[in-house]
């Protein structure tokens, strides 16, 4: 299969483009690097079924030119973080929004009828379901970064109706481990490389979050693809447990020997539409076969053990 | 108080105008007459408290200008036609999408902070719960139409979370009466004109449908907009009945003393997309004290009238 992967670049597309090199997949990486980092590519520049082009999915005819031929679109580019959706709104309408509209139509000319999308547990706003299932009551959006997925989520359902396209949506949780290059493990690791004896903490530190390790999280997309069939596939992605922000603060320090000084912002959100509780019932895609095989404190650790590696990649963002 | 009416040339919007303007409100219509109506401007024209700028919702630095100094926003300019989302897509996104967008970035330049949205039911999709509640299962959507509407929805609620904006969602089954420019009594009454003795009928007439009355929709509008003052107010309206297709057919002809042979297209719905089978909950807004005047009967049978008195409006569209 010839698999076309936009944002691919990124953490997650970086990371499931080198699977399905290993799986002798043809990959063709489509990405304009406003945050994509070319060395996540390293290796699958050394593959011979691996392509990149560069290019802006707002480019309507470089897109449709660069897809010629692919049998199924992984849309995983995207204006990732939901922490400046107020400061820059016109960026995720453009990038979430209207980039996958731009998708959808340069799949339509080249007849491409399978799409995955990178979607978010954030659409569900505040829920008041916890752990919050797939068919929660109708969420209100309460991030701009939210209601540009759903945004997103919406146009790519329609067209399965209306262009007899077939999806598979996945509402992740928080990703983390290797080629992680934003959130709280990332800003937290920062500020204590500066200064070892402060930590500044958005929030009250009790915000509730779930986070699932990225190679758990690719083999929950790729098992999906092959056991779920429907027109339209939605699954939530995260595992069976949360964490406090203090939770993750405390495996941070004790994995670095530091004690430094924390200070929080206060409140318990760390930004305008924050979620103090995100956490998602995935029994819909568990009961189909798959279940991650780290923990949330695993997971933390690796992502960690990563940025120590490579700190390099601290200073491209 | 000073209302901004975009799409205030249109169906709804204009009898939204006329309305305020006997209430003794200020009312400013911002419409590019792409389906608005000059005509169905000509009383509110007359009103001292009226201003009309024609202008494009996609020409943001026009939209500002004319929104500076009003109160609250009323946003009914929409490609509102559900039923042909796959022959252009692209104006769903123009029209329902990009310019919400532009609207709500309008009124933060403006500190405008109320706005007042036309939704549809179309965004529940093909539910299974039936009548339909504000508060259904997650839907998933089948038109292009809804799911632009839903995008256009999400980004307005955001805005409430983010920007302190207050918002009033209508969710509406397809609106009858005055100024009614399209739909099947629209199509039915245009094709009996042509050919008294012949009616073609998209789908097998027996998709069921509800219909609100236009002075019955604009009483709750107002109604809510009194009644209720969450951040994010969202309600269905419709009537508490449906008929079928077959239903009004007979009611029109049976007015118009016609006995016209009736061919089918065939297939359960009339279109991609067409839902079925849809049926509002409004419980919600009638327990907050609003009814509707109307049968559905009897709005079929005041729309074919008002045709009948307008027949300049079949060769508008």
């Amino acid at each position: 299969m010839r698999y076309f992967v936009t944002g691919g670049a990124g953490f997650i597309g970086s990371n499931i483009t080198d699977r399905l090199l290993d799986n002798n997949e043809q990959v063709i990486v489509y990405d304009n690097f406003s945050t994509g980092i070319e060395e996540f590519l390293f290796k699958a520049k050394k593959a011979e079924n691996f392509r990149l082009v560069k290019g802006d999915l707002l480019d309507n005819e470089t897109l449709a030119g660069a897809m010629r031929g692919c049998d199924i679109v992984i849309h995983f580019a995207a204006n990732a973080d939901v922490r400046f959706g107020t400061e820059n709104p016109q960026k995720d309408l453009n990038q979430n929004i209207i980039a996958t509209f731009n998708v959808l139509e340069a799949m339509r000319k080249n007849k491409i009828k399978k799409i995955v999308f990178s979607s978010t547990g954030s659409i569900y706003g505040e829920s008041i379901n916890i752990p919050t299932p797939e068919d929660a009551p109708f969420p209100v959006q309460t991030s701009i970064y939210g209601a540009s997925k759903l945004g997103g989520e919406s146009l790519i359902q329609a067209y399965c109706e209306g262009f007899g396209f077939q999806c598979w949506i996945f509402r992740f949780v928080s990703i983390l481990g290797e080629r992680y290059t934003h959130g709280h493990i990332f800003d937290f690791y920062k500020m204590l490389l500066h200064n070892p004896d402060e930590l500044r903490v958005l929030g009250n530190g009790h915000q509730k979050k779930s986070y699932l390790y990225i190679q758990d999280c690719i083999n929950a997309i790729l098992f999906a693809l092959e056991k779920s069939s429907e027109k339209v596939n939605i699954f939530n992605l995260g595992t069976n447990e949360y964490c406090e922000v203090n939770d993750s603060i405390g495996w941070i320090v004790e994995n670095l020997g530091l004690k430094p000084e924390i200070s929080y912002s206060g409140g318990d959100r760390g930004w305008i539409g924050d979620n103090p509780f995100i956490f998602l019932d995935c029994s819909k895609i568990n009961k189909l076969g798959w279940k991650p095989e780290l923990t949330i404190k695993s997971a933390v650790i690796k992502t960690l053990e990563y940025l120590k590696e490579n700190e390099w990649v601290l200073k491209r963002r």
